[in-house]
């Protein structure tokens, strides 16, 4: 039991990682830990948009976990180029430290979902990782491209980073958000 | 889709909906958004001590939802009296609107998870309740009573109302916070 509420109360550092993007109406930034419950929560309002057959409660458990090893290595904008590798690599060795804090078989499981995650080749995990590109958008279109702006981001630095992975995890929600950030370029929405 | 959009930004509010804990470390209140997050990992890193046959998707999807209604009334301390059944017809009223927001059939689907989890009736609704007690105890433990001292909550008070349904929905779990309440009794970290 010990060892659990240890591995509860090291998560309770989630919620002071910091994104790039505003909840709509507040003036802080987003942490990492409320940001994973929206993206549970979009993940099954959109699941009539899921391939048929998509577990939708292992989407909900990666999501859960997914950014988790944002704990020892902080939030990376999505937009940022190089160093991915590293810092991929840096958070496995985060969630495996992380996850390790919890006895078996729970710690393997969460790790075995987060690589589930970050691997992308099941229909779950392409849909989680579409969930998880498009929420951030959704928020910045609904709030004048704060984090575009703020970041010197381009119209067409978004598409080419979150099409491939939306399109491949929830084509509808594509084909949604590609008409939605060709009406914010023209609004002036975004940073370069 | 707009339907849906509309409802994952309406959402968004209760990343702004402070409750009475301060999360381990910041200055800051924790909000029920995160809060959500984390009873939903503290659920799945417990489920040996649930009883056998808890439908751990189910709590989990129960936990996601059951604070949304906060969005309009607020979150209200566990340990304030009498006002009860009216909060709970506000509650009632808001996620009727809330998730009267998506289309069918999920918005019945988020409603009907949302009664479960107050109606308590089922052990996966009581094992969601055991954990949502338990978790704002667990940062108080590690917080030196923090929102027991800053609202004047005795060690009576938090046992009264803690300890039913923690063994109802999680018999281990009392167990093992009775002897930690107990010892932060002896600390001096209640506010009455």
């Amino acid at each position: 039991m010990q060892r659990i509420i240890d591995f509860i109360l090291e998560l309770d550092k989630l919620k002071g990682v910091t994104r790039k993007v505003k909840p709509l109406g507040l003036t802080r930034y987003e942490n990492s830990a409320e940001h994973s419950w929206q993206l549970a929560m979009l993940a099954l309002s959109l699941s009539a948009y899921a391939p048929v057959g998509t577990d939708m409660d292992r989407v909900v458990r990666m999501l859960l976990v997914h950014d988790v090893g944002e704990i020892d290595t902080g939030d990376t904008l999505a937009f940022v180029e190089g160093g991915w590798k590293e810092r991929k690599a840096a958070e496995l060795a985060a969630v495996e430290r992380i996850f390790g804090l919890l006895p078996e078989p729970h710690g393997s499981l969460f790790l075995a979902l987060w690589r589930e995650f970050e691997q992308g080749e099941t229909p779950e995990s392409r849909y989680a990782n579409a969930v998880d590109r498009a929420m951030p958008v959704l928020l910045n279109l609904s709030n004048e491209g704060q984090s575009w702006r703020e970041n010197g981001v381009s119209h067409a630095r978004v598409v080419a980073r979150i099409a491939p992975p939306i399109q491949a995890g929830c084509p509808a929600l594509w084909t949604y958000l590609e008409a939605r950030l060709e009406d914010a370029r023209q609004r002036g929405w975004f940073g370069a």
